[in-house]
C-alpha cells in the first residue's frame, strides 16, 4: 500500500510537536579544559577569594605606608631591607618600623607591610633602600577577594563558555563544570540504493552515495548535538525496526533520512506507529511535505525528506532549533543575513515555501532601486542581493549553489525585486560568495577561479550565462558565442581553446575530420544545446553543408547521437574513454587529460564579461587579473591567452 | 638585571612581524566525516557522474515516450507490465514497444525506456497498466551526470566545509579530503606562583590559579588552531629553556603567558635571543606593551602580557588573526558588532588603546542622542550601547565584565557619547547581555538573575549602583539606601533582609547585641563603604550613640576593624568561619548557609530601580517578575518579599 499524506499540518504545529518531544539531555560534569562552547547547567558561585591573599601589583618594596609619609625625590625615606618575597613563596620576613622587603609582582604582602612602592621610585644605596615617594595604605596592593570574593555569583546557568568564561572559571580553580549534556542524535538513512562515501559504488545497480547522513550529521554537530550514524536500512520492515529501535534506545533524537521512495517511508511510518507514537505526518511546507514527527520508545523521532536540499532545509528549519534548545545553545548571531531580492519572485501554492536562495554582493554602485534608508552600501561594499535557486530539489549541487532559505508565507503572492528579505543561512559559516560567475564550462576558467576568494560558478552554458548577466544577478558571464553581447558589458579578457573530436586512444576508427562524423557510422556524444562547444560544432557543420551544397539538417541527421547531449565539458570524452561512444565533442585539453586522442576541428574564443556596476568588485578584478596573467593556460594544450 | 622596554614598535609592525613568521601548517588528508569547519587545501573536481545512471525521479512506470503520445484521462494508453525495477538494483527487464516497467524513485531507468509516468497518472487494470497522460522523452528522468558531471569543478581551494559542502563531497563519494592542517600552538605559562585549575592551592604561599593557559588555549581553538599546554615554568633559565625549546620543536607557534614578573620576562627574553631570534620587543599599545615576537628554532614565538584581560586582548588582536590565516579560516562574521558610546571617553596617551568595553542594549526608546541615520532601533529592539570597563587589567572579573575591545587610535583624543564605534568581541559567541544590573550584592538577587536570560550584574554597592544608573549605562540598580533616588526611576520591586552580626558557631563570645561590639574587645570584619550593609550598621551605631549621649565617632573608634572592609557580602562571615575574626557584618541567610551563628540587629529593604527608557526591556520585566514571584526567597532565612 502506498500511503498518501492528507491533512497537512501547519508549520507551527510541526514546531510545537517537536518542542513537545522535550529533547533536554540533562546535565553532565566535564573538565574545564574541554568546556569550550558548552553551556553552564547551573550557577557557579566563587568558592574562594581571588586573589587568596593580599598581593603586590608591581615589582618594588613592601613598606609600612606611615614610614613613607612626606618622602619625595628631594627627600627620600631610607628603609632597611628586611628581606625578599618572591611570587609563589610564603614570606619569611616581617616588615617592622623603618623596614621594607623587596617584593615581586604577584607575591604575598608580608606581615607588617600595608603598601608597595614601585621599583622605579626607589634606589639601593649602601644596602639600604631609598624610597622617593610617599604611599598610602593599600597602594599597589590587591587585597584578598578584591577580584572575586568567595560566595559571589560568578556565572549564571545558561552561560555559553567562551575563552573569557573559561578564564574566570580557571581563576576559581574549577576543575569540572556542570554543563548541559549534548543531545545525541541518531541518523538512520534509508534506501537500498545508498552507499556510504568511500565505499565502492555500482552505478549499473542504481547505487548512489548517501548524501544526507553526513550532511545532517554535520548540521547536528553545528547545532550542538552529537551525531551517531547508523547503517542504512532498506525497505525491509524487520531490519528497519531493529535499526530504529536500537537508535531510539541509544539516542535522545532519531532522524531518518535518505530514501525518497514511498515504500521506505511507509515502512518507517509503520515502525513508528507500532513502536512509538506518531504525532504528525505531513506538513504544509514546500519542500518537505512528507515530514514525520513522533516518539520511538523514549526517544524523539523526526523523519526528514529524502532530497538533500529538502532534508537540510527541513532539518535547519525545524530540527536544529530543537537541538540548540536542548543543548542550551543560542542561535548563532551569524545565522541570518538581510538582503534585497535581486529579481521578482511569484508564489501562490497555499503552503509555506522554504525557498533556497543564493546570495551575491552588488557592486559599490547600486544595482537595485534605492530603498528608504541610507545604511546599506555606505561603505562602498555593496549590498546583499538574494535570488532564488531554481534547480529541482533533487539536485545535490543545489546544496552549494544556494546559501540559505527565505521563508515565503502562503499568502505572500510575490516578493518584488528590491524587497528586503531575511535569509537563514545553511550554516553560520556560510559567506556571501565574493564572485558569482555563470556561463561556459572551461578547464582554464576553473583554474582561474582557484585564484579568486569565495567564487561561485554555475555552468549554465554560454547563452544562458549571458541572459542571466543581462538580468542583473551574476557578476560575470563566460561565453564562447563570439562578439559583444547586446547590452552594456565590460569585457574582462578572453582566451582561445582548440576543440574538435575526441576519439579512443590510438584513434582505432581512423577519424580525420568532421566529414568522417557525418559520413561514417560512428556513435557520437554531443554536448547539450546550452553549450558553446555545440554551437561551434553546429556552425562547422553548416560550413561543411555549404561546401557540399547540402542542408545542415541532412548532415546532422546522419550523425548517430547528435540530438541528445551531455551537460559537462568532459562528459563526451569520458563516454569515449568508457567505450560507450566512438567520437565525442570536446577540447584538446580534455583529450590530453584523459589520455585519449584528439582530432582538431577549430578554435573558439572564450570571453568573460561583467557589467558596469559589478566590474569594480574586487573579486571581478581578481578574475580579470587571472585571465590577463595567463598562468591558467600553462600545460593546458590547445589554450592561448 | 631588570630589562626596561624602550623603542616601542608601532602596532602595524607587530602585525607584520607575526605575519612574517609564516605559521602555515601545510596540508593533511582527513576523513570527510571529521571535516566540519575545516578548509579545503586544494580544488576538488568531481571524479564521477551524479547520478551515475539515468534515474527515475518519481515512483511510477518506465515507458517509451512514443507509446504514450496522445494518452489522456479519457483515452489512456494501455501498456503491458514487463517487470519491476527497485532502487538500488540492476534492472532485469527491457522495456519493449507497448510495454512498461514499474519503477521506484531513484531506480535505474531500464533499457528501452526513455521516460517515467508518475504513479498518480496510472491505474492497473487486469494486469495491464493504463497510462492517463502523454510524456516526452526524458520526462521524470534525471540523466546520468545531470547533477554533477565527472570532471566538473566541485569546490575550490579555501572553501570552508559546512554541512552543504560535506553533502556535495558525500555525493561525490569522497572519503578523505585535503584540508589545511591545523596549526599547533604551544602554551607555556610562566610564574612560580601558578597552579593549574583543579590542583590544590596554597594562598599562604602566594599561589594563584593559572588563568591564561586555559583562556588562551580556548582562544586558539576558537581561531582554528590546536592548543598544546605545557607545564608552567618558573624563572629558572634552564627550565624555561628546556620547556620553550620542547614546545618550539613540537608546535608551529609558541605562546608564553602567565607571569607578570619582570624577571620571568627577562628569562624568556634571553632564551628567545639565544635559541632563536627576537624580532620585536615592546609594542605601543595599551595594554600589552611588553609583547615579544620572534622565532624559536623553526617555530614562531609570541610573548603575551601576564594580566588575563591584557593577554586575551593582545592574543585576539595580534595572534588570533595569524592562526586563522594559517588555518585558512576567515574571521567569523559575528566577531564584531557596531554600537554607540554610552558615555564620553577621553584618551591621550600617544599609543593605541585596546579599550575593554561592555555592551548593553538601549530600551526601545532612545537613550543616546539620535544619529544621522534611521536604521538602528527601527524594530524596537534598541541599539547597542558601549561603555568602557574601567577595572584594572589585573582583575580576572574584567574578563566577563567586558565583552570586547574598541580600538582608540593614539590621536583620538576622545570618543563622544553617541559616537559610533566598532567592537571586536572577545569571541564570536559573546552576546550583548540582555540585562545589565549593578548595585548591592544580595543572595536573593543572585537567584533572581538565574531566571533572566543573559544577565550581567556587577556588585558596585548601593550608592555607586544608583550613581551609574543615573549616568544612563546600566538597566537596573539594586540598592538598600532607602527611599526613591533623586532622579526619574521606575521601581521594579523590593524585599527585606535581616542583617546583624555573624559569630562563630555556638557564639563562643556570647555576643548579644551591637553594644557588645562597641564595648568588648572583639576582632570585627566590616564591609567596604560602598556596601549598603555598612550604611545600615553605621546608622544603627548612630542610634546607639544617641541613646548613650556619645558621639558615633567614639563608638566606632572602639571597634577593632571598623575602618577597613571587605568587598563581598559573604566575606566577613567567611573570616569568622576561618577563625580570623570574632564578629562579622552579614546577613542571617549567609550565617545559615555557612553554619555559623547570627545575632540580629536590623532589617533593611532592598529595592530594584530601572529608568523609564529601560523599564520595558524584556529582561528588566523578567527581573521584576522574579521579584514579584518571590520564589527566590524560599529557604533564605531572614528574607521577605
Amino acid at each position: 500500500m502506498r500511503k498518501e499524506f492528507r491533512d497537512l499540518a501547519p508549520p507551527e504545529a510541526a514546531h510545537e510537536a517537536i518542542a513537545s518531544l522535550d529533547l533536554a539531555a540533562g546535565t553532565e560534569e566535564i573538565p574545564l579544559r574541554d568546556a569550550r562552547g558548552r553551556v553552564l547547567a547551573e550557577r557557579v558561585d566563587a568558592a574562594l577569594d581571588v586573589p587568596g591573599f593580599d598581593r603586590a601589583t608591581v615589582d618594588g618594596y613592601a613598606v609600612r605606608a606611615r614610614d613613607t609619609f612626606g618622602a619625595d625625590e628631594a627627600d627620600p625615606a631610607v628603609l632597611d631591607l628586611a628581606g625578599v618575597v618572591h611570587a609563589g613563596t610564603e614570606p619569611d620576613v616581617v616588615v617592622g618600623e623603618g623596614e621594607c622587603a623587596e617584593i615581586s609582582t604577584g607575591a604575598v604582602l608580608p606581615e607588617g607591610a600595608n603598601a608597595v612602592v614601585m621599583v622605579e621610585r626607589t634606589s639601593e644605596r649602601d644596602g639600604a633602600i631609598e624610597i622617593r615617594t610617599g604611599v598610602a595604605p593599600g597602594d599597589r596592593v590587591m587585597f584578598a577577594g578584591a577580584d572575586v570574593a568567595a560566595g559571589e555569583r560568578a556565572l549564571g546557568p545558561g552561560t555559553r563558555l567562551t575563552p573569557r568564561e573559561i578564564g574566570l572559571l580557571s581563576a576559581l580553580g574549577v576543575e569540572e563544570v556542570p554543563v548541559r549534556a549534548t543531545p545525541t542524535v541518531g541518523i538512520v538513512s534509508t534506501g537500498d540504493e545508498l552507499v556510504r562515501p568511500g565505499e565502492p559504488l555500482s552505478s549499473a545497480a542504481g547505487e548512489i552515495y548517501d548524501v544526507n547522513s553526513y550532511t545532517i550529521a554535520t548540521g547536528v554537530e553545528e547545532a550542538g548535538g552529537e551525531a551517531v550514524l547508523y547503517p542504512h536500512a532498506g525497505d525491509d520492515y524487520d531490519q528497519m525496526e531493529r535499526l530504529l529501535v536500537r537508535a531510539a534506545e541509544e539516542c535522545d533524537l532519531v532522524l531518518s533520512s535518505g530514501s525518497t521512495s514511498a515504500s521506505a517511508v511507509d515502512v518507517i511510518y509503520r515502525v513508528v506507529e507500532e513502536q512509538g507514537e506518531l504525532l504528525l505526518h505531513g506538513v504544509a511546507v514546500k519542500p518537505g511535505k512528507p515530514m514525520l514527527v513522533g516518539r520511538l520508545e523514549r526517544s524523539a523521532y523526526v523523519g526528514l525528506p529524502g532530497y538533500p536540499v529538502s532534508a537540510l532545509t527541513i532539518f535547519s528549519t525545524f530540527v536544529a532549533p530543537a537541538i540548540r534548545r536542548a543543548a542550551g545553545v543560542p542561535e548563532p548571531a551569524a545565522a541570518t543575513v538581510e538582503g534585497r531580492m535581486a529579481t521578482r519572485e511569484r508564489y501562490a501554492e497555499g503552503r509555506l515555501r522554504l525557498m533556497p536562495v543564493g546570495l551575491v554582493e552588488s557592486g559599490p554602485t547600486r544595482s537595485v532601486r534605492d530603498g528608504d534608508d541610507g545604511d546599506d552600501g555606505a561603505d562602498g561594499a555593496g549590498e546583499t542581493l538574494v535570488y532564488p535557486v531554481d534547480k529541482g530539489s533533487g539536485a545535490t549541487t543545489s546544496l552549494v549553489e544556494a546559501d540559505g532559505i527565505v521563508e515565503m508565507h502562503p499568502d505572500t503572492g510575490y516578493l518584488d525585486a528590491g524587497e528586503r528579505v531575511e535569509v537563514r543561512l545553511f550554516s553560520p559559516d556560510v559567506r556571501t560568495p565574493a564572485l558569482f560567475a555563470v556561463g561556459e564550462d572551461d578547464p582554464a576558467l576553473s583554474r582561474m577561479l582557484d585564484r579568486v576568494d569565495r567564487p561561485r560558478f554555475i555552468a549554465f552554458g554560454s547563452r544562458e550565462g549571458l541572459r542571466r548577466l543581462r538580468n542583473g544577478v551574476p557578476d560575470v558571464a563566460v561565453t564562447t558565442t563570439g562578439g559583444a553581447p547586446g547590452f552594456e558589458t565590460v569585457e574582462l579578457g578572453s582566451w582561445t581553446r582548440e576543440w574538435g573530436l575526441v576519439v579512443p586512444a590510438g584513434n582505432p576508427d581512423g577519424v580525420t575530420d568532421l566529414a568522417d562524423l557525418v559520413d561514417r557510422d560512428l556513435r557520437f556524444v554531443n554536448r547539450t544545446s546550452a553549450s558553446g562547444l555545440r554551437t561551434s560544432l553546429t556552425a562547422a557543420l553548416a560550413d561543411l553543408a555549404e561546401e557540399r551544397g547540402a542542408s545542415r539538417h541532412d548532415l546532422v541527421d546522419g550523425i548517430d547521437g547528435f540530438e541528445a547531449g551531455v551537460r559537462a565539458h568532459e562528459s563526451p570524452a569520458r563516454k569515449v574513454l568508457a567505450g560507450d561512444a566512438d567520437v565525442g565533442l570536446g577540447l584538446r585539453a580534455t583529450a590530453a587529460r584523459l589520455d585519449v586522442d584528439f582530432v582538431p576541428v577549430g578554435t573558439e574564443t572564450v570571453r568573460a564579461f561583467s557589467t558596469p556596476d559589478r566590474a569594480e568588485k574586487p573579486a571581478v578584478r581578481a578574475l580579470a587579473a587571472a585571465i590577463d596573467d595567463g598562468d591558467a593556460f600553462d600545460d593546458l594544450p590547445g589554450y592561448e591567452g
